[in-house]
């Protein structure tokens, strides 16, 4: 798409400040938001195909065929901005843009992570340029690993074809590095890659959760620029003393706008390299909180200037994204992506104008969405494992081998490392007499490889749950029943890809993702009727946190305190010891053990 | 240089951050002023090699070797950006940065104009290679155009040239065009240039001096980014609202403060695309009130917040000309151009680090300026007009033909047009009856051509005095006494480029400008003596004004108000009428007329 790419020619915009040539649009008797200045000005914007061509108190540019908007007592604000979005979680970009481009997001920059993961770079490219059809400015950071190593993880994320991807032009930056030690550690290919984003004069998204300020010191040091892992004031205004851009996130996954929003509240702190983010909210979330206009409201509600809150998610971002030229306020030349709002209290757009045209109007989407043909996008990753490797209950139980390690949840994300001595049946660790605990296996899509483990404290009545939809992609496995586990995997299984609950020998719950395996194709709404269904069976089943999907995505990373189910073992990330390596599915072997 | 290529590696700042290698220098004990957060905060600076690899409360990186300097009690600030510099008043740029560096200047953006117009592409190249080695960051902006039009103009500023020194790594941009009318009239030239420039991630520096607010509107639209134009409060608004990069102006020629910081100081607005420069003052002026840290001293005497100002002098000029990642801020990562401030009053640095290096202590330079043969570069437009053309008196006044346009001087730089009705003798133009009157000729080098004119309220006791100093690098020539206009012509063609002052049979003073007509090539204490000299002659001699550099340098420009001699004629610029055009000096036709 090329976001710095226009319709309009300076000549044109030229011609139409100086009253010479009619303007498309003008809206009238407005107060703009004036990013730039900080101030909220009485002015009229003239649009002129997808820019701006003057704003200012006079009518320029009114001509017969100019349509005249009066936007008497609302405001006009430059379009939001989340720079730092993950656009599969079950929702998929177009249903995503869907649900926000009436919200008034008119900029998402998207993590690429299970798009690369599965279509490679080939595919990726293909999706980028497809998605470019969307009403809104998508633009993309590129993953540089992935956030669970694996084996064949540096064929996969290769010099050549990340750098070849950086160098798209909707390619605007390297994505957050999860697995952040690794730049600490100063791995080579990280840090060429930050670099070569660099001298590309693009970004590099970060991601320290947990840094102590002496460590964020390195990090910042070898190129990354932003943060949006900070959940106490101390730990943002650390980032911003350092230069990074400091995004305060509130997401359904961490809520961290009460201890971050002081900062920015207090007003001892220049704001300018304050951002706000999403950072992939679960469908739900969003359809009760909104998107970026809903982190407005929710800002200024805790008592954040709106001019403040209005600039981290327009000029601050834009700024960030080094974008300003283009995005992020409204002045002549820019993008015509304006909002109408009616207050500085509510933020949902009452229309939205996106490269100049109408998109939405009173939350209904008014443009057309592209038409994607989703099997055209083959993962690399197919889910091939044979049913008969599935069918094997042996495979969802742990060997007995002297004291188990347990993963015991202490939140939605975060594990410990408990080690139980579990009793045991026909040589496998049995939990029949443990009421938290759940058999977990991670089992590779084309059945090559298990990984097996303990839970506790996640959801006691499961008796069965499969999904693909997890940081690796593989297929994961949870449940007290190892029949309704197989049960459960063989019908994801035959699904392609989805999230299935098993009991007593029947299918209770059963959610498609087609694409992927990640992501519904359906539309936002279905999606979010998908997703309370599954929240609602696994609360059932004693489920208490309150984001399943960040769950299951981060018990198999290898980034987050605890002990995890990764494509490499059972492993203890704080220690980074892999405290029981996979197995190989080789039939017969595994007959055999 | 290129000013974003490094000596110290990331991974080696990772480990100088991780307190594995051991820094060169630890500033410790002060107090960052940290323009990010906007805070001082008490942090050590550890600097290894040109970079920032440390900034925090502890001691990291101190080894064996490391040089360890107490700061106690100081504050320690990123370097000061000049962004908008003129380096050829009299002093060339290395006198300049060997008077500025001292005093904390660390980045200075440069205008190209007389190097483009003497040397062309290929000898201005060389020159901006040369200048590299100097001991700051030294940048430059290219001309679009000139400041006054000629007819080879077009072959001179050709596209395919410009574009090229618009991708040299130090030129990080277009420079200010002064006939901005040129854009607004939507010149092809200018604006495919403006837009080539972006599509080069450079910027475009403006100068749009009484340009109203609807009119602003198109200029920004063309794609123009700042200007530093404004002079009240209320033009400094409106660019700001328009989302430019507004540079507030104290200079020798237009101390502009008193009316432009009440904007700053009323704390309305947001400061954070406000910029300061001291727009290419005179010698004099630097030596009596300082470089940027003047701007600095008299913004906060003004009452502007100390904070705001450091701002507006690092980290906003830095987000302007799209560095910031590489300076303006003291963070990790960061060129380490630091100064070492005694107080947020006076501005001026006890220690300045460029790239790592002590280049200055206690106002004394360290660092060694790099010897440039200036006689390398040979200008395209010799000062070649022969010497029988320059002894025709009547080569020094205009044809007498009904009234006198004469060009009545207002301010320093601002004349009018004023028609009067003068007598004549041999058929030209007598003003011995007229004290407050000068005869005033522009003559090509090379004695193609002449303009002639009458000035009036310039310094009415001047005899005779020519100089290459002016804005069409020609030879202007100005006095009562046509024979002494002679001598001092004469004499400033045997210097090849200078500033002469004759009288009664006798030069007075002599100024030598060996490069290029227009800088000494002497130290600035030399340079600024000699401007001394100038200053006092010409004031010895009625001129009244504050600045006789910029009253000769805009006397032959075509975008100021008033009546101008330019290399066309003696032209109007409100009406854009040639009132006279230039006369061709075939020596033949000229004795014949």
């Amino acid at each position: 798409m090329n976001i710095k790419r226009f319709k309009a020619s300076r000549y044109e915009l030229i011609e139409v400040a100086r009253g010479r040539r009619a303007a498309d649009v003008v809206l009238c008797g407005g107060h703009v938001i004036n990013v730039y200045s900080g101030e909220y000005v009485p002015y009229n914007v003239a649009i002129y195909k997808d820019r701006i061509a003057y704003v200012g108190p006079r009518e320029v540019g009114v001509g017969e065929q100019t349509r005249i908007i009066d936007v008497t007592g609302k405001y006009l604000s430059p379009g939001f901005i989340e720079p730092h979005a993950h656009p599969w979680v079950m929702y998929n970009p177009i249903s995503l843009a869907e649900k926000v481009v009436p919200l008034g997001t008119t900029t998402i920059v998207n993590d690429n992570l299970f798009f690369y993961l599965h279509l490679g770079y080939d595919g990726t490219v293909e999706m980028i340029d497809q998605l470019s059809a969307l009403p809104l400015n998508q633009l993309w950071l590129a993953r540089v690993v992935s956030q669970s190593e694996f084996p064949e993880e540096r064929s996969w994320f290769e010099a050549q074809q990340v750098q070849k991807l950086l160098e798209h032009e909707d390619v605007i930056g390297t994505a957050e590095i999860t697995r952040w030690p690794i730049v600490y550690e100063g791995d080579p290919f990280a840090i060429e890659t930050v670099e070569y984003a660099k001298k590309l004069n693009k970004i590099s998204d970060g991601h320290t959760a947990g840094c102590s300020y002496d460590k964020l010191n390195a990090i910042v040091a070898a190129g990354i620029d932003a943060c949006h892992e900070a959940i106490t004031e101390e730990e943002a205004l650390n980032r911003l003393r350092l230069g990074m851009w400091t995004t305060l996130r509130n997401s359904s996954l961490r809520p961290d706008f009460p201890s971050l929003l002081p900062l920015v509240v207090k007003g001892a702190v220049d704001t300018r390299r304050v951002l706000m983010t999403t950072d992939g909210p679960n469908p739900s979330y969003i359809a009760r909180n909104g998107f970026v206009d809903g982190l407005l409201r929710q800002a200024v509600q805790a008592g954040v200037d709106p001019m403040k809150a209005v600039q981290m998610v327009t000029i601050n971002a834009a700024q960030y994204l080094k974008l300003d030229d283009t995005i992020g306020g409204i002045a002549p030349g820019k993008r015509a992506d304006i909002l109408v709002l009616p207050d500085l209290e509510t933020f949902v757009p009452e229309r939205v104008f996106i490269a100049g045209k109408e998109v939405a109007k009173d939350g209904r989407l008014l443009a057309p969405l592209p038409a994607i043909d989703w099997n055209r996008f083959i993962s690399r990753k197919p889910l091939t494992v044979s049913p008969a490797v599935l069918q094997d209950l042996r495979l969802y139980r742990p060997r007995a081998d002297g004291m188990t390690p347990v993963i015991q949840f202490i939140s939605n994300v975060i594990t410990k490392r408990v080690d139980v001595a579990l009793p045991s049946s026909e040589g496998l660790v049995d939990i029949s007499a443990e009421p938290s605990m759940l058999y977990a296996a991670l089992i590779d899509r084309q059945g090559k490889w298990v990984v097996q483990g303990i839970v506790a404290n996640f959801a006691s009545e499961i008796e069965g749950m499969a999904s693909t939809y997890n940081t690796t992609t593989e297929l994961l496995v949870i449940g007290r029943d190892p029949a309704a586990m197989a049960l459960a995997a063989q019908t994801v299984r035959e699904m392609g890809g989805g999230i299935a609950i098993a009991e007593r020998g029947a299918v209770v719950l059963k959610i498609e993702l087609p694409f992927l395996g990640m992501m519904m194709t359906d539309s936002f709404e279905q999606t979010v009727e998908a997703h309370e269904r599954l929240l609602a069976a696994v609360r059932a089943r004693g489920f208490t946190y309150g984001d399943l999907l960040y769950a299951l995505l981060f018990l198999t990373c290898d980034f987050l305190p605890g002990l995890r189910l990764t494509p490499l073992g059972l492993y203890e990330v704080k220690t980074g010891t892999l405290v029981r390596p996979r197995e190989h599915l080789n039939v017969s072997q595994w007959t055999g053990r």
